[in-house]
């Protein structure tokens, strides 16, 4: 089959890989409809994460061609979305909605789903079948649901946005933008997003924004306390995972305010005193996306949202290179792969 | 009056002060039953922040004196308990139970209640008055509520400590024993204290600890996830605010899981990275005493607890410097001032 290897940085290529095959009778192997580029393949791309001849991708939708013997919710034929976590959905962390920290865990980028074909460990706890083939159109909404939608609601869900809150979001980019989404969703009151670029900014407002701020760091905050009486958010979004953008989030949130962060962070601190002197509610981490995969599939299915739209250009999988070119240079937020 | 000032660095004297006057109708000026020494008292007095003829104590219980104008909840005679935040508590961040942010917030520790009289600003709203007269047992548990029970208090519910839970508690101090109580008053179902010292455990044991870990940093880390098959507590209160504290509780805690954070932080960096990978909930600060004041007043007033046991040492407060020093040299864990 062919799949994307990631050479060194900045050094993508499609290659001949070996087909995978069942190796745990808990095993799945996936024929995939789409895959996608994510943010964080960025980091080794732009050489801010080691990486020497990886496979890519972590992020699935396909058919389930073959499965194992011990397979029970998932059928060869079915179509399937999962997480980026593969998960037993059992165990005492699943069940407390951690899937993303299954004692069974095994994360699906050291398997790499930038391929044609895919072994889905853990299978019956990790995919979700949709509940017929979906049309085409719904291909690109069910993608996002596998990683940036379940990562920006569990962000939405980590800053208890709800009836009544004011929600900024900090990065405008897919994460960022589905944030926005999950808070209307979960029925915010006031959605502000931060972001400079026009087309990120209509978006936003499509997605559920109310109001938009330019600024960044200490004015951005700023802004966000003039349009809260003075007070902050009581909900705040970071999908970046820069010091610049979590202490934006944290400064942009009333005391007593959450913020869920989900932006990966590359040499973040934060300082003991001003969380001391904060007082919000600080949670995050790789979100659960199993957790959310059904709900969230229902309403793709039933065309209530359409995340979709945060795919900007669509490539065959063997232009994968130049997918991750765009993203580099930002001519693309998100970019799904097809098959 | 006679009060407590800190001339510099270790050195404490108590000597003649100005007798407090009313300067805002919403005042009110109290004389003082009993005040004691705090944990952050050290601090300065041992010069790990700057201190110069500073007046001491945020802690009081005492009677009503006199008045202004506006003050509708308390009258002369009036037997009273308040926080170490003067608060109004009707501002919006007042009401969603966050008095420590009151926007009208005034620190006690710039008023100085280590002294026979103290004024006591926003009286209405800082102030909860006893159901009458206390007997004279009841003011050590009085007087814990109004800062180290209010914080143990705090602490536990930002840990979200409670039925089913395993809760484990970094620090032995005044405030860690307290929210061993406050964890067991919640219906925590196994309570982990990390204490190295005989007294203290049991002292512990008394508040209602279940297991007691003398191991410290990570091989403490180790102990509580060897008590909790692996995963890590539920609920993990953090009372000492250092760096290895924080990381003891942040690793202690199972992906999920709650810390609730009450030591005052210095020189804490909370690095990005662990805290995305651990996935707890973390929360905390100065803590919003005035919303369980009621809760608490009660439970003491019916003798279903006994905070006041945390203190040690009594003394008068024309010794308090002797009390300073028992506490900087470890023996006393906290020290009640009588007047």
């Amino acid at each position: 089959m062919r799949g994307v290897v990631m050479y060194e940085p900045g050094d993508v290529r499609v290659e001949e890989r070996e087909d995978p095959q069942i190796i745990e009778p808990t095993d799945a192997i996936i024929r995939l409809t789409a895959t996608c580029i994510c943010g964080s393949d960025l980091w080794p791309y732009r050489g801010a994460e080691p990486v020497d001849h990886q496979v890519m991708g972590h992020e699935y939708v396909g058919v389930v061609e073959q499965i194992g013997s011990e397979v029970r919710t998932v059928k060869p034929g079915d179509f399937v979305v999962g997480s980026f976590w593969a998960s037993d959905n059992t165990c005492e962390i699943c069940r407390a909605g951690y899937q993303a920290y299954c004692v069974h865990r095994v994360l699906m980028g050291t398997i790499g789903t930038q391929s044609e074909l895919a072994r889905i460990p853990l299978a019956d706890g990790t995919l979700v079948a949709t509940p017929g083939q979906p049309d085409a159109d719904l291909i690109p909404s069910l993608m996002a649901a596998s990683d940036v939608l379940g990562t920006g609601w569990f962000a939405a869900v980590a800053a208890e946005a709800g009836p009544g809150r004011t929600v900024a979001v900090v990065g405008d980019g897919a994460v960022g933008l589905m944030g926005v989404l999950a808070a209307r969703e979960l029925g915010a009151e006031r959605i502000i997003a931060f972001s400079r670029h026009a087309d990120r900014q209509a978006l936003a407002r499509e997605f559920g924004a109310t109001d938009i701020v330019e600024e960044r760091a200490e004015a951005g905050v700023a802004r966000v306390k003039e349009l809260t009486g003075g007070l902050g958010a009581h909900s705040v979004i970071e999908a970046v995972g820069t010091q610049e953008a979590m202490m934006q989030a944290i400064h942009s949130t009333r005391p007593g305010g959450h913020v869920g962060f989900v932006g990966v962070s590359h040499d973040v601190a934060i300082p003991g005193d001003e969380l001391f002197m904060a007082g919000v509610h600080l949670h995050g981490g790789p979100a659960p996306v199993r957790e959310y995969l059904p709900h969230l599939i229902q309403l793709i299915w039933d065309r209530k949202i359409n995340p979709g739209k945060v795919f900007d250009l669509t490539l065959p999988l063997s232009e994968a290179a130049a997918g991750y070119a765009a993203m580099d240079e930002r001519r693309a937020t998100k970019v799904l792969l097809t098959l």
